[in-house]
């Protein structure tokens, strides 16, 4: 038994308990459904508590693309039992974060139908993102798309001061 | 960053999150704050799901103590790096599972205060035993408590068919 299937599993129930909380509730005036915003605020916390834990000389990474280094192989690793698989940025603050195996999309079956349900599992590591920069000392703001299931892109935009 | 950790954070978020939606709600009936029977209802699937993918030798452990030091071993060491400490039984169905540092419990500073707050903390592992036995092949009903934290007991009760 894998941990990370437990953290796997404690994520899918997660999800499923919050969408019976709320399961036709309306967009908020910004536009997200307010499960989406506790997910994402519990993967923030959570994000900011592993980036605590991190080796001291994590937190030095004061160059933004060695902190989303950072993110893309260590960080993924502990969560995910794997590497993102490419990272790419414009050199002006956003960085895409291309999965073409997403971990928490694997369950679900391939076909347009689902892509709406994957907005609900890409939440979680969206905040977890940006809790990790936070306690690397970047604000930013992250989003997830996702083309063809199970791939997903995270996009990060860091905020300047 | 171990993957105990995540589990760890990924937990206590999610007791927080509960409590939030349920902060003075009444007990059911039945005495129970909707809360706990939800905590207790994501450990029952999480344990299913684990029992799921034991190994084959596990699912075939017929007798009931058998199953038993599987949970306090196997089970325990998967999701919380420890093995139980101590395993009674009156050898009539009931089963009391001692663990004298559990670490869901270990954050929560010692002190009779906490006491009634712990319960928020052994409502999922409480579920995690009954999940995990019925995918073994026993229905139980498993209740905790604490006398000193952060030590606890889990008492398991098997129902007979």
């Amino acid at each position: 038994m894998a941990d990370s299937v437990l953290f796997e599993f404690l994520h899918t129930e997660m999800v499923a308990e919050l969408w019976d909380h709320d399961p036709d509730s309306d967009p908020t005036p910004g536009g997200q459904k307010p499960s989406l915003s506790v997910l994402e605020g519990m993967g923030f916390r959570v994000g900011q508590a592993l980036g605590e834990r991190l080796p001291q000389d994590a937190l030095a990474l004061r160059e933004e693309l060695d902190a989303l280094k950072f993110l893309c192989k260590d960080l993924w690793v502990a969560v995910f039992q794997k590497q993102v698989d490419g990272l790419r940025t414009n050199h002006q603050g956003t960085y895409v974060l291309q999965d073409n195996s997403f971990p928490l999309l694997l369950p679900m079956a391939s076909g347009l139908q689902y892509q709406e349900e994957a907005a609900k599992f890409l939440a979680f590591p969206c905040g977890l993102l940006r809790g990790s920069l936070h306690t690397l000392g970047f604000r930013s703001l992250v989003t997830a798309s996702v083309a063809a299931l199970p791939a997903c892109k995270f996009q990060v935009m860091i905020q300047k001061p």
